[in-house]
């Protein structure tokens, strides 16, 4: 392979210069005091983990995540959600701490990509976790926090979709009993919203009229709360009917929560139904063709690091929303005011010391220059367009210019 | 090997709980906006960086960096600190963008270590890079922001200490004219302020007693101004005195920014003398055996990333201050008012509206939690502690109760 030259990063990562750094500040810091008025603390876990702990809880490809050797020869990985490090942490550190417990952070996580793509291998996740209750009001005070956090992001036009992992597996059962590779054939068709080709396998496999109609009618359960008793209708499995009772109990807490309106129920909504016990969400802004946030219910994850529990959460695509931000410009005005103080050697002291007062007083950026008094206009002339005042101090007393 | 135990994580690495977090979050929200009135703007830039750009123009030793492998077989770095990464930006993305230029970060590096030493493996750094300017103005620059940003952190009593890399090898050389690793010797253990050692060390290289003298004397060069004057007599060099003139020019400087009472000049002082090309410092907190910043002037390094240009900087080692900070309680108070909202099923609506209220109006922390009537008080009870304020809302109608 060819040697990498000097100006170059790896594939799939990148800098964030000041503009995108100050927008994407913005976001992290407005989106973590909504989660803290939540009750919600926030945590930093460390970004290399042991693969034989975090690495095989993650709900991540075993191909996609990035891993090292230590000195010791034991297999680290960089961390590739914060989901399972949080239940370690629960598990461990917090373990005399009582349920429920409430946790959020920001932190980078790490996939590895297929080149072609052009998508991140290192990427920011916002979220929460909420481990230690297993009620519908739980479920929906994480999908109405969501809602908050975008809102708080400053995504103006979004709409949350609700599903439930349970729905899907026990309808899958029920028509298509221990086979499972058919029916994760059908839940990947799902997961890539390609209708076309989950309609072509249903018909592939052979079954019942009824099954297919069963099948085919998911497509059609999207809506609002009337999509749950269309949904009751089509399926007699008391366990399907229970988890779609369920998904109404948590509308319902939504509805007092004041949240419907940016709600749509979507049973065929999968996630990463493996991962996912229960119900599950994604976020989509509608300028974006990708969902800006996604959520679940994993009811088995805390099991894995020894202290059973049930939980739920959701990340924000923080990326994905930066790139919204940027694109709608809907978090400007915060730049300070940008002030260069010009000086001459013989009025350095003076110089220094007025723009010590004017940092001190507050919101302002303040750059001091040392000139020669002869190239003191034309540092001016130079400068003015990245300043909204010049002060000088030379022979010709203190000058102000503003932009 | 054994395998790892699923609540361990890696030697080296830390998990940061809230109340941590709020301390760490203080430290560099405070840091950061310190900086930004000084002119510097944030940057952030990957976590992982190739191994033959960033990797080997780090100051950091071969050995210690964290290694691995594309899938195209190239080798990565996790970044070791965030100068050389800097540097890279500034020769690349900001290629067009007129010197000087100010960059400020606060990042996550990556050293491997010793098992032994329970040092971190990975920590924070918050820090600035001036690049583009070669002037005595633009070394005090950097030093009165480290104070003024150490200050900024919470850190009350601490000194920087300044030197001149430049100082130490001229006088090496021209005691010890070409012997290299006689010289490299003689710095380390100054680098470990190993003094006896020093001594020691030059009593073995059999040099004139003129020279040992001077080499011994160099220990005694520490305090304010008048050092500069001792150092001055110490050697017949131009190259040597010209560097002690370029101090005398910073501490004037620094005189004008009223920060000469928490310098002192240290001429012992190497920082990493490879790395660095004129002056360095170091700050301690009186209370800690161990830097809390260290920065200096690199102005070969921009040369390796095709984009010659002097510059200077620093780095506070955050991790150190949020360790001084724990211990000295400098940076309390700003916890917010925790509120639990109580409430039984027919009241749900209710309480979640009195919450979203709540909320919405400003430093608060508000947990919801459903509870059956019967339970109320026992629940109450059992979460006092951990709340200002219980708010039930229930048959009994709204109950307040403060802790």
């Amino acid at each position: 392979m060819s040697k990498p030259k000097v100006f170059e990063k790896p594939i799939g990562v990148t800098d964030y210069l000041p503009e995108a750094v100050e927008r994407l500040r913005r976001i992290e810091s407005n989106v973590l005091e909504c989660m803290r008025r939540w009750g919600y603390r926030e945590i930093i876990t460390p970004t290399l983990e042991f693969y034989d702990t975090v690495g095989v809880a993650s709900s991540t490809d075993d191909k996609k995540l990035f891993k090292l050797l230590d000195r010791w020869g034991t297999t680290l990985v960089m961390r590739s959600d914060m989901t399972a490090p949080i239940a370690r942490v629960v598990a461990s550190l917090l373990r005399n701490q009582p349920f429920p417990i409430r946790l959020s952070y920001h932190a980078n996580v790490f996939r590895s990509i297929e080149e072609e793509a052009g998508r991140n291998s290192e990427f920011f996740q916002t979220g929460v976790e909420l481990v230690g209750e297993g009620s519908p009001e739980a479920d929906a005070e994480v999908i109405a926090l969501a809602i908050a956090s975008l809102k708080a992001a400053g995504v103006r036009k979004f709409r949350v979709a609700i599903g439930h992992a349970g729905f899907l597996n026990g309808l899958f059962e029920e028509a298509l009993p221990g086979r499972v590779s058919d029916q994760e054939s059908l839940k990947d068709r799902l997961f890539r919203r390609d209708y076309v080709g989950y309609r072509e396998e249903l018909r592939r496999l052979e079954l019942s009229e009824k099954a297919v109609a069963e099948l085919e009618g998911i497509l059609r359960l999207r809506g609002g709360q009337e999509i749950c008793e269309q949904a009751l209708a089509l399926s007699n499995s008391a366990e399907t009917q229970g988890t779609i009772r369920y998904l109404c109990e948590v509308w319902d807490v939504l509805q007092a929560y004041d949240a419907v309106s940016d709600v749509l129920i979507d049973l065929t909504l999968t996630g990463d139904v493996n991962y996912y016990t229960g119900v599950t969400f994604e976020g989509y802004a509608s300028d974006l063709g990708f969902p800006v946030l996604s959520g679940g219910r994993y009811d088995r994850l805390l099991g894995q690091f020894g202290r059973p529990a049930p939980a739920t959460g959701f990340a924000l695509k923080t990326n994905r929303i930066l790139e919204y931000i940027a694109a709608n410009g809907t978090a400007g005005g915060l730049e300070p005011h940008r002030i260069l103080v010009v000086y001459t050697r013989a009025y350095r002291e003076e110089a220094l010391r007025y723009a010590a007062t004017l940092r001190a007083k507050g919101d302002v950026s303040v750059t001091t220059m040392r000139v020669e008094e002869a190239e003191k206009e034309a540092v001016r002339a130079e400068r003015a367009s990245e300043y909204n005042t010049i002060v000088t101090f030379s022979d010709s007393g203190k000058e102000e210019h503003q932009a």
